[in-house]
């Protein structure tokens, strides 16, 4: 008898359980937060008389932070069916009304930030990536980037942000644009070093993120726009010198007071001015205060994303939500362990354990590369685990979160140490006697590792799920917009000769276990046609797999029905590779 | 808020409810019978005194009767993963085991018949279609019959059988194999008559269905072999000829009466010496008498088949599942039409209602085409009901059940006017108020319509869902067999000058409204290539479509977890395309 119902049951309550994610603090001292509440990504504010609100009235796609007046928080909309063609739009936290630009061109947009009354934004198109500002309803394109670069603060004078501005692979440089001369600077400490996210400060200065005196851990460094001159930020208080973060998940100035989240190891810890504030072990996101509370969002593997506050030396949930007992009573633990690969580079890995084990584990390989597997509520992790399977998540060399050093690993050799990263995590598992039998899955970059991985290693796996896979890196350049040419560029260091001896496509006679690919139709990062061409051989060839490919759904899975439908897909499949 | 583990539920609710299938009376007088209870489809003994007993010990493809001599049941194993080639096999009721030709080349069986000591059948391989003999483990090629044909009775002496044996896509021959002097002669009582499964009487006489006398319904001819003629079947008793049917689900001699089920408007009556046998309305499939009983196999579009008993005027249930309760309430009335098409022309159509209605309907077309929607249980109608939807089902021009005038109708012009008659239905149930949309769906060469109206009726329709399709019937000849090379010089009357214009790859570029297609991998009748082509059209023409390819699953969706996953993809989507 088979249980597909039980199935889909377990991951919908998991992807519908509501997560809350805090976007600020409003003019009014209200919570401003994100969920999916009701069913769809949504902006709501928490008022203390009228309790829960929603403001927005279609689905957000990339929510952003409450605007530096507290009236307004900007988000970005969908409009092309997930081809990632966003529009800006905002929320009147005043008038408690939705307001989106209907009318500029859409654009894939990598990053943007509302002063309240305008927003900088860069965004790509086909052939461009551009710095716009929006003034009330219109857009204006004030320069042109030409790389991957992203807005990270803007001040009303300022705009700053940082990027691969000297088209060096191994690089990030801080870009300032200055509205009163138009003129477009590039900054650095160090030439080569990576440098991302500068805030400005009420006294004028650039804090932003560095690994140009470490050349590995990003540490904050301070830039001073008059003398143009760096150093690096030391706090009086010693908590955060003696946490060592090997890099930040958010740092902004509030009345005078630096809030940093450092974080290595997959966990991070909130510092108010150098000085810790005690929050539980995990992830904690975000955080804003308001008078003497701080507020703060968050998230563990086992416990979904949620607002608490911090009161006078105690922690309290604001806005979290409870997981149906079946899931919770599955959860088992939580361990981070680093396992030797090939060369002796120690790969840092989650295990999350069921208490409900079938004898088999799943590689849950992250997107990227350049992302992670933290100890963050995870939706393409938590129904596995649900369901009886063992997670192995190893953040291979390519992850952020470990350093600079050990993320630009892979940068020229995607699919070789990376490969032999998840290989060793793998067969570390078997031999900790994680399950007898390997599972792989993964997204994105993810997904291509599990394509590479069944074609690779066709015997390791018993199967494998591959969403949105990186099918041919040639064929998906010819498709790429300037953005993903550029990210291709990157990845590969510019050697253009690696792009088919690295692409599954080259390989799909290897295949030997069952293999399912589940693939968004208007996917414009790793798109439809290179994953059908793949089939295609597949087929020819005579292999067995599976396909799903999902209409009006883009690569960034941000519904959660789309999310459902590809985690429904992906379970089935792996539940049934396992049997009872 | 989605709920795609409800609409599940709801499929795997009707899917995994038993049906029970009388196979026969076995030499102690079981019942033996085939279901799908444990899950598989399997052959099993219902003993006085053990109770229910499972006989097959792997997935049976496709069950026969139990042999003349009461002592073994024959069946078909599919071993190629869904590709249709199987190999014989049989089940010995007197040890209870299982035994399977398992060195046997396999081939696509085309009908069998077991006497108890050797099994006849007819099997097609990529180049042949051939007569073939069983004895104990060996099997033996008897003739070459080289069309469309199948064995449908073998009296140890004697095999007969029926097909397209003068290659006129019209007509239909009765053969008889002779293995004592191992000849093979064909004979039709009038050329250009359409005759089916003859059986033998024990008087030595063939018994078989024929259009000779009428041009349209099929009646019931007596062909004498000694003297070589036919005559018309006339009972004493008047039941069975007042009833008129035009055509027959079952005829076989017991103890020197006739058990014959006459057939009309999609539903059918039992009667034995042609007097009739009181049952309830629907369709009574089968019957086997054990001394004053009559045990039959029965069931409605509302009633999953079951096995029931006629004794002293009284029919009582043996073997017959319930519905759960959800289920069941939603059921509501059947209604059958005849609806004018654009010729004048009488669509015999059933319409299923839900008693949930949603306000949409969905025109379910049936496969074949010389196949119907009867009111016989349909478990790719049932969970649509049960989902709120009413259905529409069109026995379009071509379907079987309404005389030979009307099916051979569309021989020579598929895609013509079945689609009319297709269309004809939609716009009645629009005008009837069955639903403000109109949605279709159907499976083989349903779903050759399916995708056929949604190019060809582009606005008609608000989205459509193809499982197992034609796409393309050039494409789908060179990748076919003997057999289904023959099909379609059949059902195209040889006019292959039709075969891009009727194919809706040549059209993909009309489509407006959604299309998912659900694709077994291993279809050898409607292949995954041709498919793949046409995802590759639409993709090129910027296409919305959901497409689903499912492993190790051929044409033929015999198996309870097969099914449940087509129909998961076809719920879900058309759920989704009414909303709430």
């Amino acid at each position: 008898m088979s249980n597909i119902s039980r199935i889909v049951k377990i991951v919908e309550d998991i992807i519908y359980t509501p997560t809350y994610t805090l976007l600020g603090i409003d003019y009014k001292g209200r919570v401003v937060y994100h969920t999916l509440e009701g069913g769809f990504n949504s902006i709501w504010v928490l008022d203390p008389s009228r309790g829960k609100i929603r403001l927005s009235e279609k689905t957000v796609h990339w929510p952003g932070e409450v605007s530096l007046n507290g009236t307004r928080v900007p988000f970005t909309r969908d409009v092309g069916a997930g081809r990632e063609t966003q529009v800006i739009g905002y929320i009147d936290l005043v008038n408690e009304k939705e307001f989106v630009l209907e009318n500029m061109e859409p654009v894939r947009i990598l990053g943007f930030f509302d002063t309240g009354s305008e927003i900088a934004f860069a965004g790509a198109s086909k052939e461009r990536i551009s710095l716009f500002l929006v003034k009330k309803d219109s857009v204006e394109e004030l320069a042109r980037l030409d790389s991957y670069a992203h807005v990270s603060f803007f001040d009303g004078k300022v705009i700053t942000g940082s990027g691969n501005l000297r088209k060096n692979p191994k690089s990030s440089e801080i870009f300032i644009y200055d509205l009163s001369s138009n003129e477009l600077k590039v900054v650095t400490p160090r030439e080569g070093s990576v440098n991302e996210s500068p805030i400005i400060t009420t006294s004028k200065k650039l804090v932003f993120e560095s690994n140009a005196y470490t050349g590995d851990a990003k540490e904050l460094v301070v830039y001073d726009l008059y003398r143009d001159r760096f150093e690096k930020l030391v706090f009086r208080e010693k908590d955060y010198s003696e946490y060592k973060p090997v890099e930040h998940l958010f740092y902004r100035e509030f009345n005078g007071k630096l809030y940093v989240i450092g974080k290595k190891d997959g966990r991070s810890k909130l510092f108010v001015d150098g000085r810790v504030i005690e929050t539980p072990a995990g992830t904690v996101l975000n955080a804003y205060p308001h008078g003497e509370l701080i507020y703060f969002t968050y998230t563990s593997l086992k416990k979904p994303t949620g607002i608490y506050v911090y009161d006078k030396g105690v922690s309290r949930e604001v806005l979290v939500s409870k997981l149906p007992a079946e899931v919770e009573e599955s959860f088992g633990d939580i361990e981070f362990v680093k396992i030797k690969s090939f060369d002796g580079v120690e790969v840092p890995t989650f295990i999350f354990k069921t208490r409900k084990p079938r004898g088999a584990f799943v590689v849950y390989v992250h997107g990227g590369p350049w992302w992670e597997t933290a100890d963050e509520w995870n939706t393409r992790i938590a129904p596995l685990v649900a369901l009886g399977f063992n997670i192995v998540a190893p953040n291979f060399r390519g992850s952020t979160g470990y350093g600079e050093r050990f993320r630009l690993m892979d940068i020229g050799d995607p699919g070789g140490g990376d490969l032999l990263d998840v290989e060793a995590a793998t067969k570390w598992a078997l031999e900790n006697k994680l399950g007898e039998k390997a599972l792989i899955w993964g997204y994105s970059y993810g997904g291509y590792m599990t394509l590479w991985a069944m074609f690779q290693r066709p015997d390791l796996y018993e199967c494998g799920v591959a969403g949105a896979p990186v099918a041919d890196w040639e064929e998906m350049y010819e498709l790429s917009d300037a953005v993903f040419k550029e990210f291709i560029n990157i990845l590969f260091d510019n050697k253009r000769e690696l792009w088919k001896q690295r692409s599954p496509s080259t390989y799909a006679s290897n295949l030997k276990k069952p293999l399912a690919i589940i693939q968004p139709q208007n996917d414009t990062r790793t798109p439809l046609k290179p994953v059908l061409n793949l089939v295609y051989k597949l087929m020819e060839s005579g292999k067995t797999f599976e396909l799903h490919v999902i209409p009006e759904a883009g690569h960034a899975i941000t519904t959660p029905d789309k999310l459902a439908i590809v985690m429904t897909h992906a379970s089935i499949f792996l539940d049934k590779c396992v049997g009872k």
